[in-house]
């Protein structure tokens, strides 16, 4: 696995629910959509992907989907995110049994103030040891209650051979990392579609986005036309993709994304609880904002879009 | 169950590990020396007990051995928190089988911002219903990615008759919800020792207090002399578990609770990674800490004391 | 100046506005009702008196009224909080020009992560030294950006000649200080009347609380019946003002104090901007809450109460 | 003033101290050398400046000299941020009196519980009603106790006519503002050399920069090459720029600053108490990080850097 391998938009799919269980079929139907584009891969099991709510069982069955419906050059990232290393290190050899190509291992945080620089490196250096995947060290800290990688960390971490990729959601993005580790042995990747473009700008390779989930061919536009130069272009499908995603994915989360798939075609279901469906009038917001982004970029109403 | 059932002072138990395997003999080591003092119960599967680096097997051998070793009138509260409403209710029927006497759980926090008093509310009456364990709440914003739970939120909890405690481990102490509830109606545990007399004086009914793991006859006759009414000898003791705990729980978290209890003739062993075992200096920073304590308090000096 | 001579409550002062210039007839009415009470001294020019809000005439101004209208007795302590060294110093001389009894000083805060415990030491020990003034350290994180004092820190200072005192607004309360400092060089003060009877409990002498500024008179009942081990009738008080607390001060701030001592009689109109007014329903909500703590009791109607 | 005026690099320009002495000497002389650059303005009396340190008499002396000593199509932005709004038109006045051509107000703070976006649009809007002088907004959460404006309230302001700015200096940067606003009525300022490159990609018109008061002309050379399309070379230097800054304004704040200015050729003298000035050791690692810059950058050794 190379640096190169990750250019490009990766989808980090959602666990779709039918009454409360995992929905394979709407799975399936929303891999052969995304088969359709040009998505790098799918990041499976992850926080869009309410990993944290299924079983063994269930996460099995997702990761044999995906598996299943990608297409050939696609890539599948999982999630083996868990507290301990004996858990992550199992979660790793379950997804390597089912095929996945990498593993993505967030920073464990439950026991927060332990959560130094040294514990998170010995953490990542154990994993990576113990891991037949390659790993992507994943930056979240609004998810590992403010836990975040430093700098170091980062840059210690990336000497290691088994450890070639770095998500970063932060709300900083990655820059601060693009400018201190060397970026032909760490392929960084933006967490969130608010910094895709410069994230970009300053030598990501790629992005994970909530934001592909529900509008993959904009995202995906938007990757090519900044490799092509076109920076005042990238720059206004930024920032429309930016104003979709503060209503969408910043307003709602999970939920939020789930809603917006199912306006432009995909079909997700509500979310686990304790995670709440949207009411109406959030709905609405939602497919407004999709609204003023297909009034603005019509060319990505390629799905139909129901009217909200 | 009742709130009086409630009154006293609980242990929110380790699980030692041996070359990282739950060591069931250590366990019954440990039980047999608290079984000799004057705790109400035990807590089970919380974070001293470093539940979220267990699997589900070593959850129920932890379960079982404490419930085998508790003596009669002791009480056994299980920690079963899950992220999902699903995951909860698994682990109290898990733990209900096994023959756990309450359960405890934490208000979910990975999707930290869509954890309004609304959902919160929705999701314990939800596991409420679902219980045939009775529920205490754990309010535990230093685990939980700050997610709290608010005054309106337990008043409204309160009510339902499943729900007959409440476990508060926030800085600022159960004091403002003592103020707000019915006391017949839930029962207000301190979840550090850092204000247990201070939640005593307004209302609470006992405390879950890690201290307790390793000066649990200090913990308990703190509890008894408030009993008495004697307040200042009360004041002076509580002042002292307090630079203990500062020290311990408060400075190194679980892996210091761990090393007072090999210092208190408990047996702990390392914690799981990512937590790390404390270095030889901090070691001996607690050592002192204890030394002190007893010096002070030399009737505590119960178990034989090993030097720093 | 001794550690006894603050004991009891103090009160917080409110700066009165009429058409947004201070008014010094208003302040005179207050202290006028204020000095019939048994508060122990008023603190003048601290958060609740906006003293962020004052130019150095409008502060000369105040003082000056606070000193006259003062009972004998009682004493003054002057806010004399300043980001710098150099305006601290300064403040301290104008107010101890004016004839204040003591200086109280919050931790700078604008360059926050450069105040570490050092940094904070170092400023401290310098104003004690050219302070002409009593020093009391202000530790309220939520007025300072977070900026809090540690354990160690007040240590080290409470060894200092000049600092006698400490207020705590902290959520957490005083009780942590409480425990790790000679409570006969330094004098601690509770700084909420969210924990002033815990802290009472655990050492404390007195307690600046807003409450004070609408509710003297039950605030200092509070602190006697305390003195006279009243334990149970303490906590039924402490627990009513709780709640109005929760409603007034930590519902709407300066705001709903200035609000809640119009309904008690004192008179102190809106605060400055960029301080909001409270709307219609937010007085009402105020009213309701003292309505139900003057409905258990009844004895603290002592001024007339106008309807919400 | 239009939204033009503001492209290029500003200067938020330090205080030079002697013996705890405003040196005004040291401050004409690195405005000498700043004159010799492309700067696009300074800005004066903000945090680097040292603002909340300096009395009303400082104040003036060091607009003056900067209004003095600039060129002619230099630009002049005053801080003029108090807590209360008759305070912050106060010094709006002053500074207008002086000379000043814009001045920049940080959102208000103390009360920060009370900072609604109500609060603070209201207080904006009312700053511009009363300024003789164009007001650019200033979000800088880091210094203004985590009070951060929101898109919406930028929004809002934005319509005011008065209103024709906005530094941003939060850690995310003004790329979220950019995406919501009109860019052709509100000129937006990125107020860190960390997000300098990516914010003129998403539409910034230009910085004010900490690192322009040590390195003005890489500053001035980014922005250059930028415009010129050079995007290559200008991430390369975006990110050495930014490998300072983590050690410099990062690590260090203002008094890492000065250091730098001592180490390229100007003169800053220490900061004022309670700022305490860096450790040798911290003196060094500035010196380095200077060191390894000019290394790779070698046109920009222009002034003397004396070896740290």
């Amino acid at each position: 696995m190379k640096v190169e391998n990750f250019s490009g938009v990766w989808a980090p799919i959602c666990t779709p629910f039918t009454k409360g269980e995992v929905d394979i079929g709407k799975l399936e139907h929303n891999l052969e959509l995304y088969s359709k584009t040009k998505l790098r891969g799918y990041f499976v099991l992850g926080s869009n992907g309410e990993a944290c709510m299924l079983n063994e069982e269930e996460k099995k069955k997702v990761l044999r989907t995906a598996l299943r419906r990608k297409v050939r050059n696609q890539l599948l990232m999982a999630g083996c995110s868990h507290e301990s290393l004996r858990g992550t290190i199992a979660l790793i050899k379950l997804a390597s049994d089912e095929g996945a190509d990498i593993a993505s291992i967030m920073t464990p945080h439950y026991f927060k103030k332990a959560m130094t620089d040294d514990a998170l490196v010995y953490f990542f250096q154990a994993v990576a040891d113990n891991s037949s995947l390659p790993v992507v060290l994943y930056n979240a800290p609004g998810f590992a209650a403010g836990v975040a990688l430093s700098v170091k960390a980062v840059a210690r971490l990336s000497e290691h051979p088994n450890i070639i990729g770095m998500k970063d959601s932060a709300p900083t993005g990655p820059n601060i990392f693009l400018s201190a580790i060397n970026r032909k042995k760490l392929a960084i990747l933006a967490g969130s579609a608010n910094f895709f473009l410069s994230s970009l700008v300053m030598g990501a390779v790629g992005g994970v986005l909530s934001t592909a989930n529900f509008l993959p061919q904009a995202c995906c536009h938007l990757y090519e036309i900044f490799q092509q130069g076109e920076l005042e272009k990238a720059r206004r499908l930024q920032q429309a993709l930016m104003r979709v995603n503060r209503e969408v994915s910043g307003g709602y989360g999970v939920a939020g994304v789930k809603v917006a798939m199912d306006f432009t075609g995909f079909s997700a279901g509500d979310p686990r609880l304790p995670l709440l469906p949207l009411s109406p009038t959030e709905r609405e917001s939602v497919g407004l904002a999709l609204e003023e982004f297909i009034e603005e970029y019509p060319q990505f109403r390629n799905h139909l879009i129901s009217k909200p």
